[in-house]
């Protein structure tokens, strides 16, 4: 492929077309007769495609909590690393809020256990429950991360045998995922478990446990929890470990008869973005396994690019990572660049941009919006695309004699109005389509 | 630990008298009374730990074939890259084979399945028959490497389907593991899975049907054909890549229920000597699966070191790649740390060293002796530990009343003599240990 990180020639257009497009002659009927010669009017309510972002930093408006003090500087979070974004780039703003929804309708929500229950037997669920439900009610699917990380972890697994962290990790997982079923029903059940059992800045209870049962074991007793505890739910083992590392672990999972519903992978591009050819080239070794592809976690920087050194991101400390224009041009072309490179590839489900705002992990000017929440370039690019060239609004047509209608549109959710009345579809399946409505 | 490449600071001896030697109490008799005051000779006859080389360069002389012309260049090899060493620096001198022996009591043979059988039904068995048991004639251990391996494999196999390739596979297996079983019962029956489905220098027979199968049920199929032909055997899976991906591969293998006998890792150190604190660890992080470790491969470079940037070994290429005085005499004290450090951990059963010769695989100096026959520093180093701090020369002892000889011995064979009379007696466990020779 003859496309680099600094010079497009991929065309991923046709690609998306085909495999995220539906050609659809709809048969529209009115009463049991066609509406012929007057107007049907087709608009898009939902994609398929799970365009996602964290939704960390809406915790509090959410819980209808009063605006914090002055920010407590970047926050920090993962990578083999420290800390989880906090909420220190906390939404209380309606209008930041609507912004969000005009681009996603996926959010992931955190349950890092260090933070969900500092103090052992007091969980924050009500917060959590609370914030689940204000995006399922606006329309989000929504995602809880993780079950399962060595960062971030309880500190006060410290203090328990192997044995008692290994019940109290399962009981937290039916814990979350019973108490959250309906609302939540896709985890990232397990996070970065290639280095989990070997990752050495720290003693934490995970990497113990880890080290103890090995991976495949640890894998199995945590997905077998969240299962039972929620057999529908949607199940993803995720890394940022884009590796053989992560393929070989992949393998011995599937083999040893774990059922994996997605595979996630991370792709923070703070050392600049990763370009088509290595885009595809990751999804394509990934996606040889037959599962779904989630890109669960991406960062595009609109300021300086992370100098190349640097191994295990969390060690890069700079007291200010501005964003700036010539930041915002590149980051909105890499951002378009990105998603099309995604949406061109059929295995990929779903997309999630680690954070709206800047100032969040590593206080990089990683977000669609700049900290005194004004979008940047990136944003109405994205926009252009989800609000834009890739969905359908309200559109008038004529039905013929027969109550035709026919419209390409990406896969999602629809509806369809005449003479006064409205009735929803789907498009699901990609290519030629044909659907009747009865309204 | 507080060592460094280049500052030696832990002290291996204490560890290696721990784990690699035993405090004897000798009771012998002789026809049933103690030899009282008398002459007693206790001498060492070989090590349990196998310090091994490859002996590629001896099928010449094993096999009484005439000396070639002259040398066709440096001979290339192992690492995900290309070819292993050949010929070129063949012995058809028996005092080269004299030194060997000195150093070795186990050597590794190649079967690359390329050089072995470049034409479909016409394999090299007669030849590497004849070199094989010239080898175990001497005393030596045989290990066969390797049976499965993406480079230098049979370039007719690119003409058949996948079932085909793997069809051949196991029959390959099948006849080498059977034709040499008494001679050869060591093999590494896998070389570099963790690259070898996403091996994209060329295309070959065993990288298409490692991606068509997956990696385990491949590793599964050749060990399971190599334990039918010879249950007996040590079996081996074999790495250069010491990273977390071999960690996760050799769980998944485990997890599936594959029955590895010995764990190899490759060292080659053409990029510098490892030193104490990364030996160590690897040692540390491979050794927790309770397997023997087998070092496989271990090339330590008496020249130029390679720059840190290559990162396939077979990239780099040089017109001459020379041994220097400066070179030999860190080659020297590198050998040594290197075997102190392998047999200072318990896990470590066997080390084989790449190349007793220089000019073998990349042209590299990395042998024990150079182009012209003349043994380096590293050779008379390595030869005073085998042959003499760890060794037991023929040692005069007398027997006290009960003929009680008294003596500490690094594990291995030995034999006992008195009046005339001798015996083997062999040192299995390191301690104190009692045994009673009856002659």
């Amino acid at each position: 492929m003859p496309s680099s990180p600094d010079r497009p020639a991929f065309d991923a257009d046709p690609l998306i077309r085909e495999h995220r497009t539906a050609a659809v002659t709809l048969t529209v009927t009115v009463d049991g007769a066609p509406p012929a010669g007057r107007d049907v009017v087709v608009r898009q309510r939902d994609y398929k495609f799970l365009f996602g972002c964290i939704g960390f930093d809406f915790i509090p408006l959410a819980n209808g909590e009063p605006p914090p003090g002055p920010s407590t500087g970047p926050s920090t979070g993962p990578g083999g690393g420290s800390e989880p974004p906090d909420e220190a780039t906390a939404v209380h703003d309606e209008a930041l809020a609507e912004r969000w929804f005009e681009l996603f309708n996926f959010v992931t929500l955190p349950f890092y256990w260090g933070r969900f229950e500092p103090v052992r037997g007091r969980p924050d669920t009500e917060r959590l429950l609370a914030t689940a439900r204000w995006f399922a009610d606006r329309g989000c699917v929504v995602k809880g991360h993780p079950l399962a990380w060595h960062t971030v972890t309880a500190d006060w697994l410290l203090d328990l045998p192997n044995e008692e962290i290994v019940r109290e990790q399962v009981h937290r997982i039916h814990r979350e995922v019973t108490g959250f079923g309906g609302l939540i029903d896709m985890w990232d059940v397990v996070n970065e478990a290639v280095i989990m059992p070997v990752f050495d800045k720290y003693d934490n209870g995970i990497t113990r446990i880890c080290r103890d049962m090995g991976r495949i074991p640890l894998i199995r007793t945590v997905f077998d929890a969240a299962r039972e505890a929620n057999p529908g739910a949607t199940l993803l083992l995720n890394d940022f470990d884009m590796s053989t590392a992560y393929e070989c672990l992949i393998e011995g999972v599937l083999e040893a008869g774990i059922k994996i519903d997605a595979l996630g992978l991370q792709s923070h591009m703070h050392q600049g973005y990763w370009g088509e050819e290595k885009t595809l080239a990751v999804i394509d070794r990934f996606a040889r396994y037959g599962l779904p592809i989630h890109f669960t976690e991406t960062t595009i920087v609109s300021g300086r690019i992370m100098p190349p050194e640097i191994e295990d991101l969390n060690d890069y400390r700079v007291p200010e990572w501005p964003t700036t224009p010539e930041g915002e041009e590149r980051q909105a072309e890499e951002v378009v660049r990105h998603y099309k490179t995604l949406l061109s590839h059929p295995a990929v489900e779903a997309m999630t941009y680690w954070g709206f705002s800047d100032g969040g992990w590593l206080g990089a000017p990683g977000g669609f919006v700049r900290l005194d929440g004004t979008p940047k370039p990136s944003y109405e690019a994205l926009r252009s695309l989800v609000k834009g060239e890739w969905w359908l609004g309200p559109t008038t047509m004529a039905a013929d004699d027969e109550g035709l209608v026919r419209f390409d549109g990406f896969l999602g959710e629809y509806e369809v109005s005449a003479e006064g009345r409205t009735a929803a579809f789907r498009l699901d399946e990609p290519g030629e389509t044909a659907i009747s409505v009865a309204l």
